[in-house]
């Protein structure tokens, strides 16, 4: 079952791995017709130019070919090779230049000489190569005169910003919100990850037969995909009340859950409680970051967290060549996809209950759900059942016992279950 | 003083101890009369089968005698020479059986293998012998097949539930409930100790010539003797203010506070102020343990919280023959004593009051109460004063002043009376 | 600059230092000369016997001469070697003693053999000398029984209790109170420091073209002085929204910031800030300690914490003459002067401002607030302008958000004003 899972998710990451996607054109696509094919995704799309509260959607950008030949011909840097080659949203050039005329558009890692890494310029119309160090150190051999071709073959001209969504339909018409970005070319971890562990989230729902909430999962283009989605679906935008943004989820290190910017939302401690019971790390909201920084903006102030593991900008691998899939293994992208079940397994069940014999400790025994002979310690699904009953007094959740009892939400879920059962207890 | 204390309390313990008490029958009785000869004991019973709440009062157990005999008529498990023998409430039975057929009904600690364990099955009729596991080992020598006379000679016929109370009438009709339970047979720390403490406070409390309030002390069968107060009581039940349950008060360890279910009632204030200040320990409630979790149920509310040292369960002497008179010391009884005391004192004496000079520190040199000499630090006994001055507000009280100021309550409590007679302080 | 700041401020206390300072006398008038030259200090005056809440304002002490001379007429202790040889107030006495007889007004520090202790004896009319213990030492070499001529040539008589004030006009009439106190000799940690810093920050005051609130810096005796001025100022004291008192700001050890008395009030937010961002301590309120008691006094209850380093007591160089001119470090005075500064600047600017670009977060990059290439760190400057338009909702302060941050006030002050200069923020 889980190796299924795992291998699922892989199969999916090893085909979306070799498309070059931006935050417009063909890689976005092709993105989503490989979501597609596993669950019902709706595709949304507004043409360039229109405008997402204070944002224009940019012209759309395709790349044909590009590359850095040196005088024999040969490519010393070659697009075809590798997608973080070129920098994002380069715009067309096809030149000759000197080593000395082209280092100002070319990116490097020196502290990691053989990673290329990954640079964007989708507001300022430029361009740039991004290479190994060892790759231009090899180049300045020749020294800083030698001469090369330059060609960025690519277009930027008006087009769409595209999305995919998908709704599944639950008791109320109020939404869980699951974003994942589909902007980041060859780099798994960010976001190969959340967009694959989101498919098998959505599969899993779909599946269910009752769910209490509507889910919405959103596949888009990063920043600006989020604000043309909330500019575009006013009427929707009350509906979320809860969410979270998906990513970074295969790489090392244990859960970290990001806070909505409030903090306190029901998101906020489902999460907090999902992730600290797996050893995992729960963070304060910040301002920087992925599409939750949008969600949470003032004027739409959704209480949307952000589950990953180390985030960005923590390991040196990110956005760098070096998050590939060899970057992501198959047991963190399991345990994320577990993790995330689990969270919204809280915003599922959680509710409060009213204990029906609240004088005393009722006598389990005579039910069957206490151990017959006295005098040793309580088992875990005992604990459970008293917990339950020592608070439930018609608002206190079964989140709030968990916690309160350091007991895991499925413990005391299925001691509800059996205590409603026994005519004990009864949901409020 | 204290040695007379001491005294005291350990000549009870040394005669309740051979006693083989549960939760009905002649071992309470025989226990409330070694309590009634120090303070006016109230005694009260109800009939077995009475309905209380969710529970139904058992029927009377005796014992006359039980025990198991080899071959050659030799008893190798003998009642008579422990109480804890027996399990408790084990039904009767007199037969002839293989070591193999016995095993089932013989409970041992092979990790303690000299010790025998405490076991009971109140609630589902079988029987049972608890040995220390070197004498099983003793029997097993002869084989599984060897025959084994087995005699319990008891009898479970309608009788009553027994309780004692004392009440010490105060200023005010609301209560401080202290309450001990009186079923364990020869286990010293749990419960001795309790009543022994518990009696020694009710005396000390009933020669006071004024109290705040009025006191309850009960004695009574664990579960099911708390529950049938309860029950038989609706009227005083809201007259409770606060409590707490007095339990393994002379054996290892520091002082260990459990708070109400609440967390926040006055009588956890005072005794998290008391323990820690003895550097002891304040947990948090928990649905597990002794009568706390009947008086805490959501039905009745009340907030009694529970001294003990190093709880239940937590010391491999819980529930065995260890836990003997040499187990509990005198030291640790009396400082328990003290401590009980301590913390109703500050449910006695704290109030706010009001700072009649609020205009500037007052000029405390002109009445006596400042050293003459300026330039040296202050005493803890100026610093008391300081406090007091400067937080009595009338509505702040002495025990949010000794929080604050990290000072003991009754150092406050002095300084507050010194001040009233300087004329600087008055009773809100 | 910082040098100036440095020289003004120690050529200061050079002048100080010799004065014989005490709650009243010449010592006061000549200090507050000393500070009249640099701030238009306004002097005040009550005569001996003016009652100020519960105190009484003493006679004035003046101090002609004060030796002990042995045998030999050689003075062994002599008061114009060293202001602490006499204890403040010490009424006059002129006399012939042994030393046996002497003993009792000597004042000496064992531990501490060449330093001399600073007493006062303002409450209680006796008289006494501080020496060091070697000094005694040696004067015990010649026995117990040798003979002693005994001057205090003092005279204790009406006169008046003075003090300094400056108020520094604002946009509110609500006052920022900065007190010092002026009553130790020649101490100079205790308090030149204060005072020398207290003249730097009012001269920088009053040269700013605009002020929020009004500042009133306060140069009175310790307890008698604040009393009386809070006495004689009742119309004042309203008007007090914040304060400082300062001290001990030249001595060893980092920044130490003692709350108000309640503890939550804005001078305590912005001086936490400010003090822990340079590493230093915030410590709750006690009655302990200089005027701050005074002024939080329950009576008047203002917001006036302390700004200290190391605080009175808990270094050995505490009231004793190796708090000297040695004592005290420009860099500590410098670093103390600029935290002072950075704490009325949080009183000055912090404020709330609504973003008014709020869906979403606005395109920094098309307005030059943001790196055009992306994909790498934001800067501090970038995440400060995130966080003010992620929370200004129009209640959320700048500080509310530099504490939520974790970022410098001032960097945040400087976004704001980036943002309302960009259209993106109004103050509300």
């Amino acid at each position: 079952m889980t190796s299924d899972l795992a291998a699922r998710m892989r199969a999916r990451m090893e085909r979306l791995y070799p498309l070059c996607r931006s935050i417009t054109g063909e890689g976005v696509r092709r993105t989503l017709d490989v979501v597609a094919e596993t669950v019902l995704l709706e595709r949304h799309a507004v043409p360039s130019g229109t405008q997402a509260h204070d944002w224009t959607v940019n012209d759309e950008w395709t790349v044909r070919d590009a590359w850095i030949a040196d005088a024999t011909g040969r490519r010393v840097v070659d697009f075809r090779a590798h997608n973080l080659h070129l920098v994002s949203y380069s715009v067309p050039v096809r030149t000759t230049m000197t080593l000395a005329e082209l280092r100002p558009h070319l990116h490097t890692l020196p502290e990691h000489p053989d990673w290329i890494p990954y640079r964007t310029t989708y507001y300022h119309r430029t361009w740039g190569f991004c290479l190994a160090q060892r790759r231009l150190d090899a180049m300045a051999e020749a020294g800083d005169e030698a001469s090369y071709e330059v060609v960025v073959d690519t277009t930027l001209e008006p087009g769409e910003l595209t999305w995919g969504e998908l709704v599944i339909p639950g008791e109320s018409t109020d939404e869980v919100l699951v974003s994942a970005h589909v902007c980041h070319p060859s780099l798994a971890n960010d976001n190969l990850s959340g967009i694959t562990v989101a498919t098998e989230l959505a599969a899993t729902l779909a599946a269910r037969p009752h769910r209490r909430w509507t889910y919405r999962f959103l596949f888009a283009p990063g920043t600006i995909g989020s604000i043309t989605w909330l500019s575009q679906n006013p009427d929707r935008v009350p509906s979320v009340r809860h969410g979270l943004v998906l990513t970074g989820l295969g790489g090392p290190g244990g859960l970290v859950y990001k806070r909505t910017r409030r903090g306190d939302r029901p998101v906020d401690r489902a999460a907090a409680h999902v992730v600290t019971r797996r050893e995992g790390e729960v963070r304060d909201y910040s301002p920087y970051g992925y599409d939750e920084r949008q969600y949470n903006a003032l004027g739409f102030d959704l209480a949307v967290g952000r589950l990953s593991r180390t985030p960005h900008g923590e390991y040196p691998e990110y956005h760098t060549s070096a998050d590939d899939l060899a970057f992501v293994t198959d047991d963190q992208l399991v345990e994320a996809y577990d993790a995330t079940l689990a969270i919204i397994d809280v915003l599922e069940r959680d509710r409060a209950y009213r204990n029906l014999s609240p004088y005393g400790e009722p006598q389990l025994g005579k039910r069957g759900l206490y151990p017959t002979t006295g005098g040793r310690a309580a088992s875990d699904a005992v604990m459970a059942m008293l917990w339950t009953l020592a608070c439930s007094d018609g608002s206190t959740s079964l989140l709030d016992i968990a916690e309160r009892a350091g007991l895991d939400f499925a413990r005391l879920d299925a001691a509800a279950s059996d205590l409603v059962a026994g005519g004990l207890l009864a949901p409020e």
